[in-house]
């Protein structure tokens, strides 16, 4: 058994990693950390856990946590960089679900997240964890720096494109729309039920934090940057994920549907869906699967719409970060992850 | 007090008309049809309506609908185009919430929705009824053929720069999203509330109905064909309607608003929201007003993105054809639709 | 015009009201109050509300409150009972929409919300504002209590039956449910839109504040002590709230219900609804209507289930305060409150 | 291996036992069947199973199914009746999740059913499947009738107290709530997420075909009639269902408390929740799991509150299906049903 270990275990993602964990038949979760909650029994504060998870939160303590395997991060923004070095120096595989390990450049990490990088020396070693992307990485890697919703879901969505020869120039339209609980599970009026539900909102137009880091993710697999639109929206539902990709594109749907199939043909979670197909969220509801349906606009030459889904919790955060880890750790890269969506 | 009839009144636009007729200190309710609930009391199948109506649904006919002054139509497509040459000739007025009169060309109709048109010589006369657009054909016209919830949210989000010289060639990019209700009230299994409700998905990306009155609309703007790609999502809410509009454009966000509040100065429905300001489609929920937002995404040169929201049942239905009736007898354009968004 | 003013306008209630009066055709908002967004322009907090009304935020301030020829208070319980006696000194009517003046005992004020009462001579004068119930007392009223949502509900359905010789002894079961804006506007977890929605959950089984404020309304109108079960529950939607009432009582459905049309037959907002019918809460969405249903359950003698809808936040809160203010002010009673329900 | 056929695998049931009997370890789905999509691969109509189940839809054939050694019915009601002797004259076991063999009095059914049953000798030899109450006779089952959803909310949340002697007189309030789910996949307009969305209405408050169910259940259970007032009401959400019970018991919350602690101690899917708990149906969505919290409403002696939470779908339906196969074919009863709700 692999023994992990969960720094700031109370919000959305660290609930998931507790529900993935406790299925995995290769991890033991060790060490499970919340300063808000310490002392408290994860199933009293988290009931639908119960007789699952035979835990009390700690204070984060770099001292226990050293003796996992494995510890994944996730906390706000900022804290994995203040702990990794020490985790790594004792040995340990340290995975971050939040941000601090995304962006190569410490200059474009402080412009957009506002602190100044605690281990800018770690950044060139950690590995990106999106792992049909960067498997042989992460395969070797210590410090896996798991991506962010977006970037994952508009990263899967491209990279059969961007690494073609079938893109052409111009800005690529990354429409995205995700479900609330993308926001956390910190209280604000925003995310509030009688704020979210029955309603539509655009955010980050004029910029957000995932766009530098979308960026950065095209520009690796294309060798030269790739200009990009990102609009993320928030839609009433509590997951799931979409990045409706407008793409100036050589080839028919059919040639570029086959490029894509051929691209994630051995991939275990990433499907194509059939000609004509549209992808519903709820279709990886819960699960580490993306689905990737290609179209082709009417009436408009060389442009493609491809759409792609994920859960935002798992493939889009905690799923993907188990993944990383059966990698790193030479596991079955399903293991722990085979759930079939919960329909309806 | 000017008779209105009302023909399909127990779909979601026909609620809603019922809804604004019921409340317009200048429109008595005549008539009211339906062919499936012909004989029943308009508040037995709709209690909600209870002391607000005393009609009930009675079997389309001509004879009696052409006493009104004004007739609506909340009907199939295929309906409208049957009965309204005789309520015209009768001395009617119609307005037609279905699609029967908002292309101009035939061939393109029955390429697009299947059927020979009945009556194509009425396609010249009848006014395409986006007042903030062609309000002077609205006012002397006998028939108006009521845009579409998407053309209307579309065509007001991109009005202001297609009849300026600040768009760009390339195609727009039209990433619409709309609540559950724009897919009427008939029983089908994808918009039962299990399978609709927690999950997203686009359709209609190889092809949908809007594209050929969408393409019409910016043509007849900007006098020139303006490539278009066009992508709905269903979201999972009752009401609301968004177009995110990617264009290439010339100039600032900061111009580009500008140029939209100069237009939009005097449009009693339709307003520009502040500089980073992101509109949200509960805001107009019941009412029928559009709210846009100019954005310009960073790092992406001459390219800006439009945010419109609307409520697809009011301003995108059956608030816009009220609005169009108001115009053509001469109240008050606003007259019956003061409604504030009810919040939360 | 009678001017009103509003202390606490940034919570749910307030929202209700800010909506209310905004359409109210004879008061004249002058005033609104918010300790933490003084300042800010209710326009600015609420976009929705753009073009409705014309003021900003103040600090709550008696001198300038005095003004008014009515102040609602949309507050927190406690902050009414502070400052309603100078207001009452300086002439103005108060109407709170707290908890302040609803409990005739001090005694039991205190138990139940933990603080002591800062003015308990005026509770003896204070009117309790249903006024289905207490029409002539609100009439004649400087102060009203404004009832709590569910005795609201629960007051109007049982009203009838307490007021007659038809109840039986034992307990009357109060099985209430509300949507999430009953919570309130305030940043918690437990309301969050992943928290609360696509789940359901009863809370306060074992002591709610409302039980007092139901046990003296249904004394009061019996003459005697009724025991009361009240379990409430969370529903996920925004708006509506049911209370099924499960009542020993003598006679056949039908003679229940002939007793309420009798008892309701002049009130411009109570509705009984026929035999068979099962009232919806979304038939009274943002409307001043409570609707009531009376079935009998088979093979269970001298027991009736009483079915009430009311919208809480507006029967149940800010449209019973206005239709308190148009008794005081001998005002037609249904003044403002003429909303047609949205549906769908 | 198991072999298992699912008759009529379309609807909501079907889908829940595709979903776990996919990922059961000890079951291998040789069969299914649907009339109305025979010859449709699986994952075709449900593009979330893709991978998971590699069967096409056949049409309903007894020969066939007769191969399995069990059939599960997840059919409307009225067919498992007709095709169930052949197929125990074949040798195969049956699990009927309709109505068909769940009251015991033919007479009874006719009456409820408005069929008459067409295999009446089966009705006093087909075990009533809810393992907590019966789990002997479903041991020894050829044939078990699954009970509904309502009747396993209610019947768990009441066995320990009808099976002592804590039970006054007086009829037991079953105030019931379920997500949409429970209504079927069929397209009804009642059903639409636009009707449904946002509203909470009771249904059948004046007799639903439940009620002779689960009245039978208890008195089965208390060895004489017990009278039932049964009122469901439909919540907007997908899935969930809870029963409050209000119940004239003699006792102390705690004693009714340890009275259930006690009976459901060696349970593996009822759990009591701690004093002061109050029971969400999120806690058990998706999962085979039963949660009770038991309250004492104050001022009224010797009442108490029993709240009941299932999933309508899983414990309600194909999950509490799966368990009685477990019991009937000697397998671990937990097997295949080991899964964590996924929250959010």
């Amino acid at each position: 058994m692999i023994d992990v270990g969960i720094v700031g275990g109370t919000g959305y993602t660290g609930m998931e990693l507790l529900r993935l964990v406790s299925r995995h038949p290769q991890l033991r979760l060790a060490e499970i950390t919340s300063r808000g909650e310490s002392g408290t029994r994860v199933d009293e504060l988290f009931p639908a856990l119960e007789g699952e998870v035979d835990l009390a939160f700690t204070e984060p303590d770099v001292g226990r946590l050293s003796r996992c395997d494995a510890v994944f991060f996730a906390t706000p923004n900022g804290i994995a960089m203040g702990m990794a070095p020490a985790l790594l120096e004792a040995g340990c595989r340290v995975i971050d679900l939040g941000a601090d390990f995304r962006l190569r450049d410490p200059a474009l990490w402080q412009e957009w997240y506002g602190m100044e990088h605690a281990c800018p020396g770690l950044l060139e070693e950690a590995a990106y964890g999106l792992p049909e992307a960067h498997r042989e990485a992460v395969l070797s890697a210590r410090l896996v720096a798991n991506p962010g919703c977006y970037p994952t879901a508009v990263g899967l969505g491209l990279l059969p494109l961007v690494t073609s020869d079938r893109l052409k120039s111009g800005p690529v339209i990354a429409d995205c729309k995700t479900g609330v609980s993308g926001a956390g599970r910190a209280a604000k009026v925003a995310t509030l039920f009688c704020e979210a539900d029955e309603s539509l909102k655009a955010y980050g137009a004029s910029g957000h934090r995932h766009l530098p880091e979308i960026e950065q993710t095209l520009r690796t697999l294309r060798g030269e940057p790739v200009e990009t639109v990102f609009v993320p929206h928030l839609v009433p539902m509590i997951r799931g994920m979409q990045a409706t990709l407008h793409v100036a594109a050589r080839g028919s749907a059919e040639e570029i549907r086959a490029l894509y199939q051929e691209r994630y043909a051995a991939e275990p979670f990433v499907e194509v869906v059939p000609a004509g197909a549209h992808p519903e969220t709820r279709w990886v509801r819960g699960t580490n699967g993306c689905r990737i349906g290609v179209h082709q606009p009417p009436g408009v030459a060389d442009q493609v719409v491809v759409l792609a889904v994920i859960d935002n919790l798992t493939k889009g955060a905690a799923g993907q970060a188990v993944q990383n880890l059966n990698v790193m750790f030479g596991l079955e890269e399903g293991a722990g992850l085979r759930e079939v969506a919960t329909l309806p």
